[in-house]
């Protein structure tokens, strides 16, 4: 029997994203206000994870979900080409004078993380990136946490029902920020709607649908097509509670069109198209994290230099609708506008 | 003041598609369970249009609307690489024995068929490809016939809004056959969830959600979305009443990718990939109807042959739901799923 669903009463998940944006405020603000609230333990130690749970567990006690990433396989032809990019971004590096990362495959300190988890048990632990090791959501189980795993086909929902998921976080090719899914190439680019239809013929677990969804009346479209949850992540990148470099959360007001890209970490995401996504398009392999270790010195200089043309800007494609509006006021908002919504689509 | 919606009980339109799919007897049928059935003008002579108009006529009193595509515009650069395209396609022509077609560039009778349709008056006339002459708009317009026109990004409902449509067909990047917008670029590539946002902050008219709708939860979805109506296409393909192509029929219940593709008309489509996406991807050119025109003989012959790897399948993203159940039949079923859907999302 698969673990169920912590409460959330508005029925809104605040997504996990990892690098900054979220914070232990933010997630905190969210369960307040009766929304999920989730850490990303992705890019950081395992003692820097439990030290950011004690504090969200000093902040509320509502309950919060901590995203990890599940380690990811590079093919050596891919990693192969690593250097070849090296060398394309190196004058980019001299220009800003510093120099590129070294482009190290790491697993993100994965089981340690799980473990430290499986001890804390926070009410929810989801994986990015696909299905991750057995002996992770064992464990993970065995501690009574519920597993949440990324799918973006439906290929992906049946390997996750297999592994044993309580729930599946459905990602439509709408969202921002990296594809969540068990592979790095998806020619079906399957959007929210018909990615929920054809996961939910393939299992009866709840979904938590992620996408695009800007809006109460988002979330309530999403309720409606049968998702239990609706997960936003860049609805909430302008809130004064996350950790959104400031060039990142002005960016987004700007009516440009998104794009899914390998150019920052070497795994496909979702970004604001810049100098750097239309400049390097086609030239990074599908070599994640070599690419992310690779260009995060270039990405720290352009962060801390305010320059829009050469950072990672992730982003849904409903962005320009973010607002910056405190969290519990932001869920608050999206729980009340939804049953609106569903109210009057009925008449 | 827009000129209102028709009475649709069912809230569900049968989507226009022309080339075969969009018959008489199925507008009919869905008209008949209270649905909103559509004859699609393209590619037909203007007094082949008015001969259908009036055989719906007879066959049911309910409202139903005709789609005519807008005069296309191409750019000289793009219409000079058709015989480039024609070279490279002579051997796939020679190996069936048929001669390719001439790639002349029509407006497909634009100005016959509108003024066929202002005097015969149906209940809606939609446009694809974009705003249409303002003449065109107007002849209707003096005919009380309300003119819907296609979007798929918030520019085109800016451009459709100051044209003076009555309601906007909004749809999403998961649709099924051509990109019924006013560019053939669409670096956005927006879903359909997004786009229902970001249209309704250019306009309170009228939408009309379609892409990727598959079942009574995908109608829900988007009426809570707020939109008035939800359009289906795909999900009526294999409707005994529709006139698809047995081999396009017989593919769209097989697992395979959709892709969007210029390969078969010049103008981008979502389309089943097969072996003449694969191969001929990104030698297109940007020329429609040049192209459309150039290939007609050939995906004839391989629509007669039955195979189905050198046709343009038309397809949405959740083809693999269309189901071979009588439209009228198909409709209720939606209507009635869509209810339930709708106050499930409530509890």
């Amino acid at each position: 029997m698969p673990l169920p669903l912590p409460p959330v009463p508005a029925r809104v998940v605040a997504a996990p994203m990892a690098g900054g944006p979220s914070t232990v405020a933010l997630a905190a603000a969210v369960g307040a206000a009766g929304g999920l609230g989730f850490l990303a333990a992705g890019y950081r130690t395992a003692d820097a994870v439990a030290e950011e749970v004690g504090r969200l567990r000093a902040a509320t006690p509502a309950p919060f979900g901590v995203n990890v990433l599940s380690p990811v396989a590079v093919v050596p032809a891919e990693a192969a080409r690593v250097s070849a990019y090296a060398e394309l971004l190196a004058p980019r590096a001299a220009a800003r004078g510093v120099a590129l990362g070294e482009p190290v495959h790491t697993d993100d300190a994965h089981d340690a993380k799980v473990a430290v988890l499986a001890q804390l048990r926070p009410a929810v632990v989801s994986f990015a990136f696909g299905v991750p090791p057995a002996r992770s959501i064992d464990a993970l189980h065995a501690a009574g946490v519920p597993v949440w795993l990324t799918v973006t086909s439906p290929g992906d929902a049946r390997a996750a029902v297999a592994a044993g998921a309580d729930a599946l976080v459905v990602q439509g090719w709408e969202a921002g920020g990296h594809r969540g899914g068990g592979t790095d190439e998806e020619p079906a680019q399957l959007g929210l709607l018909p990615l929920l239809a054809l996961v939910r013929r393939v299992t009866d677990l709840p979904l938590v649908a992620a996408g695009g969804i800007a809006d109460g009346r988002g979330v309530a479209a999403v309720l409606a097509a049968g998702a239990a949850l609706a997960q936003l992540g860049t609805a909430f990148l302008r809130a004064p509670e996350a950790g959104t470099a400031p060039v990142h959360a002005a960016a987004l007001t700007e009516d440009r069109p998104t794009t899914v890209t390998r150019v920052f970490t070497g795994r496909s995401a979702r970004a604001l198209g810049n100098r750097a996504t239309s400049e390097l398009a086609g030239h990074a392999p599908a070599a994640y994290p070599e690419v992310h270790a690779l260009t995060a010195p270039l990405r720290a200089a352009a962060r801390a230099a305010g320059d829009a043309e050469e950072l990672h800007l992730w982003a849904g494609q409903a962005h320009v609708l973010a607002e910056a509006v405190p969290a519990a006021d932001l869920v608050r908002r999206l729980a009340a506008e939804a049953r609106e919504a569903l109210a009057a689509a009925r008449s």
